[in-house]
């Protein structure tokens, strides 16, 4: 299904670069203009969304998941 | 208590943009070189930290709280 | 941006049948066939999403943010 | 320790359909009248409640880790 | 609906000493033997428990949302 | 990179009694005067910060993580 719009403010667009894959959860790293971004998602999700090395994705992130630190 | 370092993988350093204050969370905007990262945090936190529009910070995202979306 | 699937897989269909305003957050009801789906998200995704009572929409959730409770 | 009420407001009650075991999480499949409700928790949770297929439980989710998109 | 048990490892036996209400969500401090858990749930939430200064709660946090830092 | 400090509510300080190392994810139980804390981070992450058994780390939760019941 489609989706036209997605309330996860933080968007980071990029490419798989590797994936770690596990029995059942895999991580997924993302090469985005910010850098790697890192994911953990089920292993049945890589399977079904069909990513591989090179496939184009958006890193989402809801808001209320973001911490802050002062450096 | 200062942080030597921590496992949260996702790091955007920034500065704070906008704080919309709430009487207990707040939104804290970040602008990254990269874009905006936006965070839900405690109106508390806010004020613990002492975070105002200019503030460096880091903004932080467990991996397993990141989405993989195809597009 | 249209996202074509995403690795979410609790996906629930319904619509917005109420929203609770707040400064930065707000709770958005969602009636599903099998009952209220309940999401926390910001004031200014509702804004940005152009979120109304009777609006269409999925609510998603990680499989890494279910819990498991025996009865 | 029995819980006589929780503030999560989305509980999905369904039987437990399918369970995929690995050394550290494991994925619970719960068969619910939304539909199959999916849930990675830690697998020594799994032993400790005793999880198996046709177990009766409660999946949770919090509001503020529900995502809205727009169909 | 009574709990008899849940898979969420990190449970926190407490009472409420402090409540921050806001139209949405509210800051619910729960004083512990061994300090203050901070916890931020739907204002909705804490009237249908029936929260208040002194009730007795458990503060639960699934594993997966526990980060690591090295001091 | 020294984070000086962290809008992150529930910080809980330990030492590591226990590892558990999958391909992917990795459980790490934190000794705390609170009992027990249980986390699940990237095994990468595992490595990155060094952790071993007796290494001296912070469990960190966010507070809109934090679930309440009712005894």
């Amino acid at each position: 299904m489609s989706i036209q719009s997605i309330n996860v403010r933080n968007q980071f667009r990029g490419k798989v670069k590797e994936i770690i894959s596990g029995p059942v959860v895999s991580e997924i790293d993302v090469e985005t203009p910010h850098g790697i971004v890192t994911s953990v998602v089920t292993s049945r999700s890589v399977r079904d969304l069909g990513l591989q090395v090179g496939t184009e994705v958006i890193a989402l992130v809801k808001s209320t998941e973001v911490a802050i630190a002062k450096v």
